[in-house]
């Protein structure tokens, strides 16, 4: 799944960007990203978003960056060099939120061939702390139109569609919503946090009216790992930024995940860490 | 010079933990050493001291981090996870340098084997916009007497010793500085502002008097690179976290830096960027 690093003499190094909230502990945010982007040779930028405190059992607090800052962090940027690949992370506050939308604006829109952009909807920790402010909900779901791919967890589909996800047949009709009413291209309902099977399913806007996946896999032993949610979505987009189709670039990241999974670590008293993938 | 990620499934995985300001390009601050951290086979933890603007041409805005938000996420994280060796970065303020002082303490002083420290003293960007505040200089030597190695470049060398570096005799002179007025127990002297071949000065405390050796270097061709004093400095750090000996990852660290300077890219209008390394 990694690309060497000799690959990338040949051609033209790849830059991903994330924009993301910084974890110390570098399980997750915009320090597990660039370690992913890395790891599939791809030059990681990140902008920071907001400032946590956190070990590997809960988020202490949680800092939103002032908003004209990550403004600014991200147009001085993306003026400059430009990312082959944007994955969003946590936005944390409505300010932020928009500042990103904001700052985004001329590299997304209005031009021919914009970047792919993966976006990971974040909304609370593992250990339930809010990771985005309530009134911020509308202006990321805002941002979906301009996705390649949307990343949620099952609660996080729940909360952003109202829909129920409790069997496979309910998340399908879940899925269909992220595409017909928040305006989504792609999405990938993950299913980590179902009872049985974890199977993702990824639903696409087709030619001919929606397109649904169920991708299967198995339920990986073991106590509870950080940071899963932020790896596959920051692998997704270091595959895009490498020049990859979406089903590849899922399928990639996909494995990558399950290697980090398997590789996964002891760092404190709380939860694992993510291996290299 | 790099370990294959299979070598970590053998023995535990090795952190490493960089404290730094970002810089949202991934060429140098956090997001460099969090990369080349990876690069090592090394899981990288890291800190926020500051947020910066910046673009491959120059800094446009230095924001410290609250000195408090500092701390906590030091000493939260610290308390949970133990790295196998620290990096000190851009310290930006007096402030947050004393911040780190005070959470760096409990891992640092009164324990019988602490984690290796390399301190990267930054000052300036290349641009020569200031990285940290005047006062805090001080606060900064006061931190060199934890250190492993300390790796100032000849500017550096030159405004923290008071000493002139306009010849290989007296950079001798200033690195003795280093060990007898500032604290430090060895320093790397990194020549690569100098005219002429960039080698670099090694001085060390020895049981009988102080050690002194250059370790010599072409200089490589081309345009300017960012982020060449924290890839350096992180590199040695990865090496010493994954337990090696100081000549050993000094060593190691300049190759690894050589191999990233020959794959330097361009991303933007300015500075090339690092490759892998």
């Amino acid at each position: 799944m990694r690309r060497k690093p000799a690959d990338l003499t040949i051609g033209r190094v790849r830059i991903a960007l994330s924009i993301a909230g910084s974890d110390p502990t570098g399980g997750a945010g915009l320090q597990q990203d660039l370690q992913v982007f890395r790891s599939f040779g791809v030059h990681g930028a990140a902008v920071v978003t907001a400032i946590t405190v956190q070990d590997t059992v809960k988020v202490h607090r949680v800092l939103p960056a002032f908003p004209n800052v990550v403004l600014e962090q991200i147009r001085i940027l993306v003026r400059d060099v430009r990312p082959d690949a944007v994955k969003l992370g946590m936005l944390a506050s409505d300010d932020v939120a928009r500042m990103v939308d904001l700052g985004l604006a001329e590299l997304l829109r209005g031009r021919p061939d914009p970047p792919p952009l993966v976006i990971d909807p974040v909304l609370a920790a593992s250990d339930g702390t809010p990771l985005l402010e309530r009134r911020a909900v509308a202006t990321l779901v805002g941002l979906f139109a301009d996705a390649t791919l949307v990343t949620p967890n099952l609660p996080e589909t729940e909360r952003l569609t109202g829909r129920d996800v409790s069997s496979e047949r309910a998340v399908e009709i879940a899925a269909r919503a992220f595409l017909d009413e928040l305006g989504a291209r792609a999405v990938l309902v993950k299913g980590g946090h179902r009872d049985g099977a974890p199977d993702d399913l990824l639903a696409e806007r087709g030619a001919s009216g929606h397109e649904l996946r169920w991708l299967r896999a198995e339920r990986l032993e073991g106590a509870p790992v950080h940071g899963t949610g932020c790896a596959l979505a920051a692998a997704v987009a270091a595959g895009l930024a490498l020049g990859g189709g979406l089903h590849e670039c899922i399928e990639r990241a996909r494995a990558a995940l399950a290697t980090a999974y398997a590789n996964a670590f002891v760092a404190g008293s709380g939860a694992r860490l993510l291996g290299t993938p």
